[in-house]
């Protein structure tokens, strides 16, 4: 074991896409639990969209991350020194570790994994907050019925990825939208997806239409922008949108784009609407079974695009993910599983 | 009774605010009833800001008005000739009457009035399509509960006030939004109002933080632009907004400005729905019901803002509608009541 930790802060607050200058990498020694406490090393963290709103100032639907402060991240590793009953060394673990080595812990939010049910990597991202984030904003919030016309954007990413796949297992008709043409192809191919259309090359508005005359049902949204207003322009009589999340809206310098179309909802007498996954608490342990199960069947499957370079290539790895560089989920390694 | 019709037809297609080249004034004879048809002669009609909509190219939840076409308009007037067996001469009828003197209908959508109740220009607003907009978008779109804290813009207009009203008789604390002193007083000592903002001299943003600071449950969206984008930054966790209509928005030529606050909506765990009074055809006689009593019983205040000059004065009363000059429902009195 390592007697040092390196470790992530945040420098600066960005305006736009985070540079090199508004992180720090720095090291310090590797902690020691006290009474109640335990150090896990963590293996892989997770990159997530809302990493972008926690480096802005302000509280959000969660605080910042303070200038100086270890960039928050949800890791899995292993406990390497426990002083907590609950612990032992050797336990496979997830949390909210940092972007760092070694994390100190008073086992708060702190969960044991199995690693025979699936590799660490996949509790960062189908059988963690994105594959519960998927299950409830398209059952939940958006109320998915039988035989509605679903469209996920984002759809090779975490979340989308699925929360697609989840609506295709429910009876819905899927289409994915997703930026490139092998992304599309895997949506289609891989994950049964009925269509998916790329945004870089196609016009979007007019392919949705394509693909669903009789308009949407369900739009479960990541990314927010000119896809949000494309499919505005195409809702069914009673659609509803799941306002997940804004991506393309997360670095931008001018302010956020505000869908001009949003009066597409009088018109179709739908819905949009705003969700956080930790609302839903005290059901994840539904969801959570349900998703084991369908991984275990072979029903879902799950994908992790996993980035090599230990906390310094954090930076980089943040900037693939905004880029959409990624194809499901992406998560970096920090040190040996 | 005159032997001359005069009437007000769509001339062209307006770009921004319609010109008085986008109309015709046109006269033909006095229509006579045929078999299974009536005569009215109209006394007053509704101007609505809906009517803007109408002008456009394009189906939105109603077909637009064709070039050459009598303006819509919803009117009333009494019964003049009539070969129908469900009208009489002299009989009081509400109905889509057209912008004339004289409408001739085969009696769909036509419903006799009861004058004893209520002048009959207050069918137009208040115990019409206003007050049933108002009602249902309050109590079953927006989901109302009583003590919720509730903002309304538009709020001195024929559905902002009587939607204001209902929220204050359902138990709960209003905020009006409306445009100049003299609204935002009568919306106060008038209607009852809590509290009232009057955007013109006022950051609606930083006083409705001052009078809901604990956030708006209940936003009745009349008007959207950035009256929406401050209501979306006062949200309460969980609020509802309706969007009944966008009237800042309805004359743009730019194209419509989207919410850029949209993202409110999950910090917020909200939701943002359309509506579109026809979907609630079949509960109609309920919400009636229940306004006629709230105004015989005078816990609902109706105020009609009544304009003369009759079908050649049409072309200028919809520019002050937009110019937001009316208080109450605008109405255009066509001919004698």
């Amino acid at each position: 074991m390592s007697s040092t930790n390196h470790q992530v802060r945040l420098a600066a607050r960005p305006s736009g896409l985070p540079r090199s200058s508004d992180w720090e990498i720095t090291e310090e020694p590797t902690p020691t639990p006290g009474e109640g406490q335990l150090v896990a090393a963590v293996s892989h963290i997770s990159l997530d969209p809302a990493m972008r709103g926690w480096m802005n100032a302000g509280a959000s639907y969660i605080e910042p991350v303070e200038i100086g402060d270890v960039m928050r991240a949800a890791g899995v590793g292993r406990v390497t020194a426990s002083e907590h009953p609950g612990f032992a060394p050797g336990d496979h673990v997830y949390g909210t570790f940092g972007v760092q080595e070694f994390a100190l812990s008073d086992g708060k939010g702190v969960m044991k994994i199995d690693p025979s049910l699936a590799p660490p990597p996949t509790y960062l991202g189908t059988l963690g907050l994105s594959g519960l984030t998927a299950y409830f904003g398209l059952l939940d919030v958006g109320k998915l019925g039988e035989g509605d016309t679903v469209a996920v954007s984002g759809a090779a990413g975490a979340v989308g990825s699925i929360a697609g796949q989840i609506a295709k297992l429910k009876g819905a008709r899927v289409i994915g939208i997703a930026g490139g043409e092998a992304k599309c192809r895997w949506l289609i191919d891989e994950l049964g997806f009925d269509a998916a259309v790329d945004y870089k090359s196609q016009d979007v508005r007019r392919e949705l239409r394509t693909h669903a005359p009789g308009g949407l049902d369900l739009y479960f949204d990541n990314v927010g922008g000119e896809i949000l207003d494309a499919v505005l322009a195409n809702l069914a009589r009673g659609a509803r949108i799941v306002i997940c999340g804004a991506v393309s809206q997360y670095n931008a310098t001018e302010g956020v784009r505000g869908p001009s179309n949003y009066l597409a909802l009088l018109v179709a007498r739908a819905s949009m609407t705003g969700m956080v996954i930790f609302d839903y608490a005290a059901r994840f342990g539904e969801a959570s079974s349900a998703i084991a199960q369908w991984l275990a069947e072979g029903r879902l499957l799950s994908r992790e695009h996993i980035l090599e370079g230990g906390v310094e290539a954090f930076p980089e790895a943040l900037l693939k993910l905004f880029a959409g560089e990624n194809t499901g989920k992406l998560v970096l390694q920090i040190g040996p599983a």
